[in-house]
């Protein structure tokens, strides 16, 4: 009814409801984009959109068509094959920088990004200088393909328990790994079940049958030559899964498999060949790649939420239903038959305008992340390890908090889309398929919850002693829980309708809902405690409690992060249209958390009324620029991979081409109808037929 | 390390911690799944089971191995003739109450289902005699193989808005079939890709150029004997989609198709030889297929839900983590070494318990959705359709409420198993992407929230009129609203602790919560009309506030039904159980929805504490019987596809074995190798390999 202009195929016409949205805008989209990601990313992602635009590879189409998953891994490795290319040819494997930005464009997990991001990175981290100058150029030069070899059968989190064995044997100065039990066998690992041919291994160390605990080892599991598995390994494929089925994610299983004693990676430990164990340096830099990949996930985080944001939104502006004549409407132009863009809906809008800025906080959350954890790192490398501590919050409250809410905000995307959301050819099905489980490796939300209490509480702990400060903490994430008064601050939080405008107050009712939840949590403990329960007791008990005080913390953190981008910005109208998406993301959270807010005394139950009526406003305020702020984001339609979310908005155009790459529409009557269905419908002509009847 | 007795493979022996756990139990097993399904439900399901526990047809492990969408539209065409055979062996053709669990047991949906839960319906509902006669017969015979076919690509939710029209040809006595643009292309309806005969289509029915709005057609749209698309008739499948890839659901065309007049369903309507057009009846029943479906929908979440529910408790009993030696261990004999079961956590009880609870609930409200639909329809075949208003309003607002909660239910349980509930072999992926598409279809929670507010104001605008009840609202689900006062009512509900241990004082602050949040946006919507918007944009504005009252409501006939169901129970240890599970999940949901609480003054600030502390004691009262009660559900393994919720436990053999099925493990160099990954390895033998270079 509205689409006489879409009716053509395969135009390049931009649909007019999209032309629109883009003149009304109040600011320059690239400037928006320029200032989002900084210029030096944006100087990588230019690069790169260059590198893989016009490259086949990188189109992610072919998931529309593709049958099966033996197609589907043959499909990843040419992309890997493809994406090694970009890298050797843009010199790319010492620029940590640009494999991020690389990763998220490629669209697809496979192999070669657990190489890029966990194998590479441990061996730089684990290996002692000379094992380094033999290792590291093999593995940049991807003359071995590697992966990271921790997980068990029966054993994730609790990477003490882990059972496989490494055996010191003097005699030929080798280790021999086993597999001591079904439990014990490897089992996760990207790229092990059939793609690498190295990984780091870990083990329990054992010397004259004294276990040292787990190490980490490199250890060779195909030929180099004939990629054939080696003796004693038995490796296989995990089968398919939710998604993510381009990444081989594989077993292993080993029998007495001998490697040489400095196949143990010695920068923090070092055993001779008389089996003399010794320590060296900060044992706690050995968990290091699980540290520095929890910060790449943080930094992929907010790119990945904007590819759905993108979509829905560029799709509710086209999408038009029932005819209601509204206020604030895109298009004034429209009669009153017109059926109104579906973005114009209060619903709608409040589903996806606070995940579009939240995909801004995220974003800019994790190029400070990246940039906190370089810094640490450079320190780190100096000897000092102050920040340990607080890198150590950091990346666990963030990543625990943000990965659940990306991938509970790509699964609104998809629902706002209607019942076309949930078609393949939308693009969102892929990304929340292949986004969730980052929800739970590397740590899931409980995991990491403890590791967060248990840093906050200590600051209250100490506090609590009469202690002095510890001076890492000062200037630090974590000061205002320093400098938080319990005893002063018992009542509600002066609140009036002046609150609603003001950023600082609004994240001072923040800090305060996340205060009250850890120093409560302190208090619980205590009692826990001093009424006989033991440490780890206390600990279950409040873990409830952790997880939510995990998120209160990290609100307080991204929100603040937001606020120090913005005010960076000279007045302008970008930073007009960050400031509308910083209260459209604080208030819809103080909406969706409100409950936290008034236990924690930080509003009253009647504030609520105040927080939905600035949260309308703002909405209202955002939708003429919601269009130009997706764009904003940059993602090529290439990469977002949608018949929903392209550029031009021709969706139905796009959404009825996309069916010409279904298997099942190569012929009219299918397969299944010889075999079955004419049995249904004519029970007589199974009698009479030859045995057709197919059993898979 | 704990698990001596489960290495042997493929043994039949109980994992001893199941054992244990069974033993340990307060009530029997049994006799809980029958006091839930109820004595004709519980003999349905014993005949279903039987029929269907032998044939290989229903063993969806095939799942795990499948390789691609068209050997799954195969697999789903032997699976429905497999289920026409138990249809037409046990007679079940007209008995609606074995159609649902049949469904549900069968585990996956494809055209068959459709043509038994809408085509067919919708025949009963829309023929007329002499039409029922003739059509009516064929369907329940499969002669002919049917769907409902409504949605248009750009048109969903109006249903006023389709476009496709049927103009009558007085000249031929025919109407002839149009699809008038791109936008008006049938979308989605399933079965009508590939497998059906026939579909019930929805067109504009227009005579000598006047419309008369959207009717119902019977079309044929295959050859019966070569199943062949008709002239005139594209039909095409939609492609892959997010899961249901069993399901072929379709799309269609029409060019000047023409179909007798007689094919337009003349219950409610009836068209003349001369073209006069006349209203039969009451029309408002010409929709009753929506209200049918979403019975449907609402009978069968329980048991969806519980399927996911059962898996993530059995592995939870079964997966060991971190060595915690708890108070309330399920295995006090385990040393201190031994890792604690998952199961012990606060977190993992606080996830899944209250989803075990919901499965409960919602089961049992299921079950009387159904008595309450089939009273209604009696009702109305006399011709009383007092109760429409609210059978309306029921299954608007139960739909919109249990199916979000079911697949955001699934999703955690899937979560709460960590790593391994990614793997299709763990059975919760299927679950959550077949599922999740129920949110969307049918009507979305706001569609469906507007429907339900649209009648729950209308009390208390009737109210604040000072009218007299509508006297078919006295007695029924809506009356609490009515009975409400809102203004003797305005301080907070008292609150002490005796209330968490009474469930009708619970059961009055839900009321009390839903009340004030209709009353409320009742007066928001006074307050906006009176302001100057229209009715269509007063609604707008509130429709945040709608989706919330809807839950709300919801809740309280949930939790109200449940109670029911527990007070028609004799003082036993099953009504002991279903006492804990009521108050876990009642309590579960006042914390969630803590902030609807204080902000309508059901609960104050200081009542989280109380709420907090209830539902973790009833958390610990549920853990020794939660296995049992997962057992209850009486969910035979092959039906739940799952190798961590089977009943013996032995999880780890489960997962090893089930990599056997994966087609990448029929040989140890994959096919990516050749192609790819050697010459990431061996750059050089690219130049002088042949070009083996495949492209997909």
């Amino acid at each position: 009814m509205s689409g006489a202009a879409t009716t053509e195929l395969d135009g390049c016409v931009v649909h007019p409801d999209l032309e629109q949205e883009r003149k009304k805008c109040s600011f320059k989209i690239l400037d928006f984009t320029y200032a989002l990601y900084g210029p030096e990313n944006f100087a990588i992602l230019t690069k790169l959109r260059t590198a893989l635009s016009r490259n086949p590879a990188f189109d992610l189409r072919y998931l529309w068509a593709i049958d099966g998953s033996t197609q589907q891994y043959v499909r990843a490795c040419w992309l890997a094959e493809e994406v090694v290319k970009v890298i050797r040819q843009l010199k790319l494997i010492d620029q940590d920088a640009a494999i991020g930005p690389l990763q998220v464009l490629a669209g697809e997990d496979m192999f070669v990004m657990l190489h890029l991001t966990m194998f590479l990175p441990t061996l730089k981290n684990m290996c002692d200088d000379e094992q380094a100058r033999y290792w590291v150029p093999l593995a940049e030069d991807f003359r071995i393909i590697g992966t990271y070899c921790q997980t068990e059968l029966a054993h994730g989190s609790n990477v003490a328990g882990l059972e496989t064995t490494a055996d010191f044997d003097e005699k030929t100065d080798e280790w021999v790994l086993n597999t001591p039990s079904l439990q014990a066998t490897k089992w996760w690992p990207g790229g092990l079940g059939k793609s690498c041919t190295h990984c780091v291994c870990m083990a329990r160390l054992r010397i004259h049958n004294k276990d040292y605990g787990v190490h980490p080892f490199i250890l060779q599991v195909r030929d180099l030559n004939t990629h054939e598995s080696l003796p004693g390994i038995t490796l296989f494929h995990l089968g398919k899964k939710l998604g993510y089925n381009s990444m081989d994610n594989g077993g292993a299983q080993f029998r007495n498999v001998r490697i040489p004693r400095r196949n143990l990676l010695m920068r923090y430990c070092h055993v001779d060949r008389q089996g003399n164990y010794r320590t060296l340096g900060n044992k706690k830099m050995m968990y290091g790649t699980m540290t520095f990949t929890r910060k790449q996930i943080i930094m992929a985080a907010g790119p990945h939420l904007a590819k759905s944001a993108v979509i829905a939104i560029r799709y509710s502006a086209v999408r038009r239903q029932f005819p209601i004549k509204m206020r604030d409407s895109g298009n004034q132009e429209n009669g009153n038959n017109a059926e109104a863009q579906v973005l114009d809906y209060s619903t709608q809008q409040l589903t996806l305008f606070p995940i579009l800025a939240a995909s801004v906080a995220y974003t800019m959350t994790g190029i400070w992340m990246d940039a906190f954890y370089n810094t640490f790192i450079e320190e780190a490398k100096k000897g000092d390890f102050s920040k340990l501590e607080e890198i150590h919050a950091v990346t666990s409250c963030l990543k625990a908090t943000i990965t659940l809410a990306v991938a509970d905000g790509i699964e609104k995307c998809r629902k706002a889309c209607g019942g076309h959301g949930y078609l393949l050819a939308s693009g969102i099905p892929i990304q929340f398929v292949n986004f969730v489980p980052v929800a739970t490796y590397e740590g899931d939300r409980v995991v990491l919850s403890l590791q967060t209490a248990r840093v906050l509480m200590k600051i209250v702990q100490r506090k609590m002693m009469n202690k002095s400060p510890n001076p890492a903490m000062m200037g630090s994430t974590l000061e205002y829980i320093w400098n938080f008064d319990p005893f002063e601050d018992q009542h509600a939080f002066t609140v009036d309708d002046g609150i609603w405008s003001d950023p600082e107050r609004i994240l001072e009712a923040f800090k305060k809902r996340a205060c009250v939840l850890v120093y409560k949590a302190a208090q619980q403990f205590a009692s826990e405690t001093s009424n006989g329960a033991t440490v780890m007791e206390a600990m279950d008990v409040l873990k409830v409690e952790f997880t939510r005080l995990t998120v209160a913390h990290a609100h307080v953190l991204i929100l603040r992060l937001f606020l120090e981008g913005i005010n960076r910005l000279e007045p302008s109208a970008i930073r007009d249209v960050w400031v509308d998406l910083w209260f459209c993301l604080a208030l819809a959270w103080c909406d969706e958390y409100f409950g936290d807010f008034v236990i924690t005394r930080a509003f009253g139950p009647d504030h609520h009324d105040g927080i939905m009526v600035a949260l309308k406003a703002i909405l209202r305020k955002i939708r003429p620029n919601a269009v130009a702020i997706a764009d904003a984001f940059w993602i090529p339609d290439q990469l977002l991979n949608s018949a929903l979310g392209r550029y031009d908005g021709r969706v139905y155009e796009a959404l009825l081409n996309s069916t010409k790459l279904e298997p099942l529409n190569r012929t009219d009557v299918p397969p299944g109808y010889l075999e079955h269905i004419q049995y249904i419908l004519h029970p007589d002509r199974r009698k009479r037929a030859s045995p057709l009847h197919c059993k898979l």
